[in-house]
């Protein structure tokens, strides 16, 4: 059974998958970086698990993953161990199959189909917190065998549900609460105005969304859409602007092909968590006034040292402003 | 001028090495597996800079970085645009060539070098720390292409000092306060008890020194070093143990080159920041008290995908305990 563990000190929750436990001499994870396993043998081409939902008019299918690191758990106990917290299971794992033909970049779909995947994240995220044992929900995507996306390379994404907050968000929440406790702003609302007027870090921007290189960026060419408008939540903030961050979507991931030489690259949506059902107080009960939802899109173009591991300090080679600058001369 | 800049929602600091900027086209790092540029051509067999201080009777150099990262500046100043915070300066970085000879790994260097070597940390920790411009220093070493530590395999390590508090160090500086206040004990004091105590998780131990493979491990085969006795400071706390450290660092990299195929890693040594040198009131008081220095070795044996980097959940695919056993037999 795997299980989810918490490091003591900084409350860093880890998924130890027991299940799909290596033997010594099985570590290695190697990244063929050429060969796709193609459409014949492709598990997402002729995919026969049960669907969750049924199949969109556009041909989207939602199914549940293998299993291999999340278990089937009707309730999750929370253990103490000595000074170790362990909760008896992790959540749940739905993988988004995005097309029917074996395409692997999200950018070479139809623009109504690229809709539809967004619809689908907002209906599976919805759909998980009704659950009611969920505390968070993230979707995302690998694109590349080097970000994690492996042999199989049809164009998919991943909704995962935990019963616990992620240190990444919290952090987020946190740094938003305390900005909203001094200025009754959403830091991130003065984060795009900000970012709009000054236009350096701008790499496109629609009617409703805006996508810029991150003032402070980690990562090369590293971006971050916004929308406009002020929602904590994902699921209820996209809702009327799908059409729009779908084009937007494609226009960034078109200049990531063409111009940083078809990068691979994670794309994850930031979302609020879902609210508590005890009546214990809420940490995060401000959190529709400070937070606001957007994507982390960062392509796989530089490996992290031991300074960057051990300190969580980045260093980027190139200003975020030449970033975008170049992105905004890539058609 | 490099600069360091400060992400406003989680306060996490960013160094932008507008000097080592690459143009378009330039973006991607290769990271040659095979190829080492040889003794005839290696930098650091041939090292013509100025050493720092004079060679150690081991033949140990200390030489200043290139400073394609890191600028030379008397002085930091910090700067507000808009929402943004940003340092026009880096700090200090060094280079530690821990041989004359031409060798890759640690693992290979005769005992009495590597107690050197840490004793060069050591020092040169100390040394930077009463420059007072530095808040924090980070003594690390990248082994292997795929670590970072490109293609010179010259064995060498990092010291880095700079302006601010890396955010991981924040974070365990909290965590371990937050502990103290409630228990009135060092958190990682009571940890290793624990490790000691169920043993599953212990990988070797010294007289000084014990090495566990974490609870809540976030990569395959991380492990990390305590000092039986409490001390938050490496510098100091080092002193009269080194070679007991050595040992033990020799058996563990030992370790990781049989059983792990010769695998790239990274070190990073976790130590308490400097004293501050104003009047201001100091977050950190009670460091002497709640902190217990540490090192973080984590071979490089996955790739991380947009889960992990979206969130800051990992998934660790074989349970600590089994890791530990694994590595108690390979000699």
């Amino acid at each position: 059974m795997p299980e989810l563990r918490k490091d003591p000190v900084i409350g860093r929750w880890v998924i130890i998958a027991t299940e799909r436990a290596r033997r010594p001499g099985n570590f290695i994870d190697t990244f063929d970086t050429t060969a796709d396993v193609g459409e014949p043998k492709c598990w997402f081409c002729h995919n026969r698990r049960k669907l969750i939902v049924p199949e969109s008019p556009q041909g989207i299918r939602v199914v549940a993953s293998n299993g291999d690191i999340f278990g089937e758990k009707k309730r999750f106990h929370r253990v103490r161990k000595g000074l170790y917290e362990v909760i008896d299971g992790v959540g749940a794992h739905e993988i988004i199959i995005e097309s029917k033909e074996h395409i692997a970049n999200l950018v070479e779909l139809d623009p109504a189909l690229v809709e539809d995947v967004i619809k689908t994240y907002a209906a599976r995220m919805k759909a998980l917190g009704e659950d009611g044992r969920y505390q968070y929900v993230v979707a995302y995507k690998n694109y590349g065998p080097t970000a994690g996306g492996r042999r199989i390379s049809h164009t998919r994404s991943h909704i995962v549900a935990t019963p616990v907050m992620p240190i990444k968000v919290h952090e987020k929440l946190e740094g938003a609460q305390i900005y909203y406790q001094q200025h009754k702003r959403c830091i991130y609302c003065d984060l795009i105005a900000q970012e709009i007027k000054d236009k350096a870090r701008v790499v496109c921007e629609s009617d409703h969304y805006v996508a810029i290189i991150p003032f402070a960026a980690r990562f090369l060419f590293e971006v971050w859409v916004f929308p406009k408008a002020h929602h904590c939540d994902f699921s209820d903030g996209v809702g009327g602007s799908e059409s729009d961050l779908a084009e937007l979507l494609k226009t960034l991931l078109r200049k990531f092909q063409k111009g940083l030489n078809d990068a691979a690259y994670n794309f994850v949506v930031q979302t609020a968590p879902y609210p508590l059902k005890s009546d214990a107080p809420d940490k995060w009960a401000t959190l529709k006034q400070d937070y606001h939802w957007h994507l982390e899109i960062t392509p796989r173009l530089t490996r992290l040292a031991g300074f960057e591991k051990g300190t969580g300090f980045y260093i980027c080679a190139i200003p975020p402003e030449a970033m975008a600058e170049y992105l905004r001369g890539i058609h």
